[in-house]
């Protein structure tokens, strides 16, 4: 059995903090702490909906992403130089929207728009997940934010979705990888849940053999256990208990 | 339960048909339709590897996906004149890139790369799945040729890879959607397997509701059963029974 | 006198195909094949005109040109992914456009867009006449489509449009060169006619060396003995014989 | 018939200016005057050629084309704040390039590019040919400059080239349109011709309605007419009578 | 003491020529000379002003820069093939932007938009403060022209602005530093006064060696100096003496 | 006389903290705090130069600015996701980048490259000044770097640099500007100055109106004041008392 940073268990998520209303500008933020990966999430409220939808009666809820160029351990180009942003980036923005709006109905909501932004301070694996969980609080906090002023005068949130990733290290299965282990895993999966336990996105990778389905069991056992507690954060990061 | 265009069972492939050599200048190719979707894959070999690659003895498979404007019911912006390729086209192009990357040793494959273009001539739903199963088939005629001439003494490829959609319509889970049922669909998921029945890469998302573990379990058999299909539909098209 | 591909005659066009209807979800389409030229031109018809054309009780036709990475003998770069369009591509579009709102009167087709999306599958030289010769094929479908759904009272189509290309290679004047003969040309000349011979874009170019105005009077005259064999395929692709 | 501005006749030029050395720090230049277009045409010598061209023993001349933002009635948009040069600006640029490339033997130049700057400060009409014929005065200049330094021994220029327009306004044929005639013609042609009269590029289109064999030869005839006059104001220029 | 070209005194600008009326289809322009340094600067009117602008009864004036590409001594990529402008472009638009801001009250201009374009046809130093001395220029006369139309009641000018460039080079402080004195300078600084020498813009920067305050001092004395006689050039030019 | 938020005097620092090694992977970092204005600084050093400055035994400094979209009141536009830096944010990172190469002696670096980051957490006015002040102390912690690693045998560092913000509000002098006394300024000035008081950059603009040579001289005073304590926090915040 590997030897995990900090003698951490196989199913043990690392240390983990929400901090809520960490901007002082934003209708709802978050920075959120997955042992060294640091993301600040902040939501914004717009009162108008994009032509697309305008006259329906519903709102939309989309993310960005991004990160500082010196999160990682050697400086990345910082995508607004090189004009334009990778396909990583994209492809984890959309998740993370898509992440969102599976918490939220879009009629209650109304025709206004959230727009979340992941931003990440430092990295050291699990950005995407962290960010999912992180924006989950700032989303929270605006909309709570638009029940006091009155605008909405029911709450629009359906579910609570946290994320986690699981692999496959060296043939164990191992929660919440760190960037080291990430970089030696066999495979790797991202798993958002709601806090019912309900899959909202899959997304397995094998990236150096292919894997079994008792295998991607396991990892999704794994899951399960940690979102049950990242959601339990969740709530009292948002002073619910 | 619900009708299927053309009375197709819920477990049921469109009519398939993969035909390799289509283009006339490619070291590989092949024309894949899945019903009224129509993609052109076609393989490139340069016979030498990006920068960060060199002095490696290793090889890269990549992939670029792109869709014709008319290829949809209505006409889509050409990524050409907007001057960039959208977010899912990128997430669709790393996706195939990975998949193709899990059939080969690179090792043996040595210091060139095979670049595959996907591209869309026509869409009816499943574009990226077809895409892989189609991709798969120009890659092994590329690697042929390169035999052929002497390039290569050992054949590179592992595995035979090929993918598919399933999803959830109205609570009945379907193998291999087209448009219109994608479109309804409350969740829908694209696997894609190694001809032994591993897995290379799950991607499930929830449109309308989040699933539960056993009806995402339900796709998965449903897509084992597929993929056996589609890849004994290559090996014919390669001439390999 | 050169020996030809195919004992090809200097007068000679290669075998040509027009393929109307070929795409599923297009108004109007037409699959054009100039020998290993093949070409998928689309029409889409938009029910409103740009700003600038606002108010005017005018409509517009308008071409975009592609050609798939691998269309060629080495791999293009695919312009999406490049973030720009050559000026190649820019060149040929541009022509494609106005050769046919050349055939149309824009006031009778009234407040209303035609895109023409021309996309070169596979290239053997000529891809520009082929286009132009496709396009008026789905051009005229769209406008048939149309007049079905009695949207049209009266057909805006004036005349025929086609094109094609002539080149003096070895001081011999031919007819639609293909790749290789394109290659070598010391000069060559794209005449864009209408049906009754009249001329509505002509471009010339010496590539090695400048030539007399007897020898693109030659190349005119053979210009002008294809183009009616053009018109005559585009007529019988039609049913209006 | 017609009346021209300023009482021209159909076969006058407007009045020429070519004034060379016009800018202090280029190798070649030359401020072109035809009426009100001005062109400011520069020759840059580069002791290296682009990679494609490397270790061939053969030069490249290229060429650039720019309008300043208020060269034209109304404000344009420019072209670095939009971040993307037109097709119209590309078909220009191209087109010099082509037509000052036929005047130069590239294996005689060598090894070097020469790049031609044409910036239109004014703008009436017929921009592209006063390009072409001002950019010839600065090629000249530039290859001059490398026949003084003694970096060449043979001087490379093979022919002189200019360029004129002509058009076809309510039926009569025109020499050297400006702009207001150019809005109003229903055809109009560029010649690039040699000095001999030899055909360089021909590009004729029909504005508002196709036109015949025998009036694109009534246009050809005037251009040659007025080339000849051209070469000889160039030759004036560079002090060569 | 250093000598300076044409034997300048420290204290002495190179000949200024300012020269309205320049471009045939502004509503104002100025070609400005000082020196070798040759800017056109062109003033556009617009009846509209930009969307957050709207319905408060001001206008505006904006400024955009450009470099012919072989203005300077070696050729410089032109910005709008590269696809953008570059960060010194950008820095001297707005600078030119806030300068001619200052010379005029925005509410008595009324909601239209005053487009100034500075483009350097050559270059020899200096180029943003000939920039903005020429822009005046045609600011003015763009002013005159409204009220020529009777679309201004009053004249909304209400400072001149003109610019200059200071410098330490080897120790001493001189005025107007040409191309090769700014290269070699240890401090320069460019100042916008106003006619009654009030500050509109001061940018000051140490090349080589932090300067101290009185050193700075010196240079301000300079250019104050320098100002109050361009400002009669303008005034001379404008004809209102 | 203005009431200033907190009850601050006119010329009083906002609280400033300087938290240096806030990130885990740079070679350099500093968390600077001007009141509600947080900036991360980070430097990251590259064992190699630019192509333009290879073999001339000297080193590079230069930086990189961003803001995250929510650090502001209104968000504004992510600048990865439109494709390109403002002007202004161009003109910020070159104004640091400016400063720090004012502060170090690039013969001594060596030929290599430190990358400052600056990126904005939250603004409240003066992230440029911001910027600067905590850039040098990350510049400095990676100068340490190099110097314990051996790679450096004596610190190029020549002096310290700080910034800070002067302005005058309804006619008042006012140190280190927020956000809402910016906006209602009449004019402001950024002072980049060494540790000894000596000017490296200085950046005056009337905002509403121009100001005089008096006021500007009592806006400098202020800003030596403010520069002193600044270089003061610096030293302390790197150990250096």
């Amino acid at each position: 059995m590997s030897t995990r940073f900090n003698s951490r268990q196989a199913d043990q998520l690392r240390p983990v903090s929400l901090e809520p209303g960490y901007a002082k500008h934003a209708e709802g933020s978050c920075l959120v702490r997955f042992g060294d990966t640091h993301v600040l999430c902040t939501a914004s409220v717009e009162d108008r909906v994009p032509p697309w939808l305008r006259g329906q009666g519903k709102g939309w809820v989309t993310a960005e992403y991004g990160m500082l160029p010196r999160a990682t351990h050697t400086r990345g180009d910082r995508e607004a130089a090189k004009g334009k942003q990778s396909g990583r980036t994209q492809e984890i923005q959309r998740l993370i929207g898509r992440a969102l709006r599976a918490a939220i109905d879009l009629k209650v909501l109304g025709e206004r728009v959230i727009k979340i932004d992941c931003d990440v301070i430092q990295a050291d694996g699990g950005t995407r997940t962290a960010s999912v969980t992180g924006a989950y609080v700032a989303l929270y906090q605006a909309v709570e934010w638009l029940m006091n002023k009155g605008d909405l005068k029911e709450n629009p949130i359906r579910t609570e979705v946290a994320a986690i990733s699981c692999g496959l290290v060296k043939g164990e299965a191992l929660l919440d990888l760190d960037y080291a282990e990430d970089s030696g895993a066999d495979a790797d999966a991202n798993f958002v849940l709601t806090g019912a336990g309900a899959i909202v996105e899959i997304q397995g990778t094998a990236e150096e053999a292919p894997f079994t389905a008792e295998q991607f069991a396991n990892l999704f056992a794994l899951a399960q256990n940690g979102i049950t507690r990242l959601v339990t954060y969740q709530r009292q990061a948002l002073g619910l208990y």
